[in-house]
């Protein structure tokens, strides 16, 4: 991979900063998702369009932002950023499943399995994730191979049964799906049962980025600490505009199906708090995030900047 | 984990080897999935029902008796044994699902979409290889990270794109599905195409558990590359014998549906070569799995047995 130099962090304005990582990403997403025209064809077409639809790239973003923040180089944390958006479209696939949640749209086009037929969709997941694990095992080359391992337990935990797997199940449980009223003890509390939802359903995930960015660049135990807690705040924030946005925003802004939580009936922060109270969560979060880097000073900039403009973001 | 002698290869009986060995994946896997009691409890039920439904084992079997060929110790391979078993189940749930094959049995039992739910049968598929890869990073524990790394890019690779997943895809293709109509330019031919097929969807993974054996065993570069030829032909043959065994087969002693691949119009080895044509490739690709371990001498016999066994098998 070619050579970057680190950014001055501290002086670094979070949009230059973005755009700029945000072109890195894209290059490098571009450089491993397998070409459409080697075989199966279907299947890499299927997985370039769903890669390649117009994501914000959070994700990577914060792999990138957390490992800079600490010493880190990007060009080492540019596999685990592309795996972990890989991940996450793995899950979006799943997620718009017509068993699932039933989706169409996504950012302004159809969703995989409405333009690649349902089969191709679940294995367009699988392949995703596959190609996520072996991304992270080959980033032994720069990394080095004790580093690049703690990065793949890390992400593989965030993934799983207590992490966004699990978060999904609960969101099922959350909608009182009659093939799972047997496992009917939950949720016990609809005001708690939504913060168990988020936090292992986006949370989890958005926790192991952080913290994958720090392992990276051999952050100390503390900002490890740190970077968890801010990881978890921001994930829980992130969630809940993003429940805002799906319960006020017009379609045509967020290129995906909107209240449709409210038409399945989704366990969400405003079905269980109210829009305005669930506002209030999102910056009581977001603060919380952001305190969490209260010791760093002027390091802590990107990753308080990106707080700030997520929990402001209107799509 | 406990200590288990080595066993003596050469002069250990196969049935009793798998029957030892058989036993201590049982217990392995008992011990790394999640218990039903934590939540959530439907997915970690729907994930045992799956993993415990009376399968062969095959491939955690070919992890342990490769690394024990090889010289290395059956612990330091029961992780790796375990994560292929999850990830093998894994696919069976979603091959099933009514999107893919749509069966309603296996191994006796109903699948695992027709007990839990279609939703759940996606998410438990998911959890099941998040967690496979979880159980590979922690191997390091065992074998170092190093190793560990080496096997994680060998699995992963085996079931990606141009392999598990990718042959898969090459399945749905072979049926002429008419949702990928656009991708006609496969299969060229019949004949050629089912061992497309077959090579990336059953034998990837075969031959990477046969080279993860080796690989847990720091086994030598004529080693690894003799194992590799043993692992194709053997998962060749064993594929071509489950295409006779449905072709011909009874449901009562599958216990799984029969002449589905007829029904949905399968490339299969009887549909592209006839039944008895099958058996002798069956029997040549047994031949050329034994003949791969030649220079071996009683070292191999263990592995050789393996191919005989499965080459004669009925269910």
């Amino acid at each position: 991979m070619r050579e970057h130099p680190p950014p001055p962090a501290a002086t670094l304005d979070l949009a230059a900063y973005m755009a700029s990582r945000g072109r890195l990403v894209e290059d490098a997403l571009a450089a491993v998702l397998p070409p459409e025209t080697s075989p199966p064809t279907p299947l890499h077409a299927a997985m370039r369009y769903s890669v390649f639809a117009g994501g914000k790239r959070l994700r990577p973003l914060l792999v990138l932002a957390a490992c800079e923040a600490t010493g880190g180089r990007a060009d080492d944390a540019l596999p685990t950023a592309c795996a972990v958006e890989l991940i996450h479209t793995y899950s979006l696939i799943h997620d718009d499943l017509p068993s699932m949640d039933d989706s169409l749209w996504r950012r302004g086009r159809p969703t995989c399995h409405v333009a690649f037929g349902e089969a191709l969709a679940v294995l367009t997941g699988d392949a995703l994730h596959a190609l996520a694990f072996r991304l992270l095992a080959r980033n032994a080359e720069q990394v080095g191979p004790a580093c690049a391992l703690r990065v793949i337990e890390e992400i593989a935990e965030a993934i799983g049964t207590q992490g966004m797997v699990g978060g999904q199940v609960l969101d099922l449980l959350g909608e009182g799906r009659p093939e799972l009223a047997r496992w009917a003890d939950w949720p016990h509390d609809r005001q708690r049962g939504v913060y168990e939802i988020h936090r292992w359903k986006t949370a989890a995930l958005i926790r192991a980025c952080v913290r994958a960015g720090g392992l990276l660049a051999a952050a100390s135990a503390r900002q490890l600490e740190d970077l968890t807690a801010y990881g978890e705040h921001l994930g829980l924030a992130f969630q809940v505009v993003d429940d805002i946005l799906d319960e006020a925003g017009e379609a045509s802004r967020l290129g995906k199906d909107t209240r449709t939580d409210a038409a399945r009936a989704k366990l969400t922060f405003p079905a269980a708090f109210g829009v305005e109270r669930s506002r209030a969560i999102a910056r009581e979060e977001t603060a919380r995030a952001v305190a969490a880097l209260a010791g760093w000073g002027p390091a802590a900039r990107l990753l308080t900047d990106l707080a700030q403009v997520l929990l402001e973001r209107e799509a």
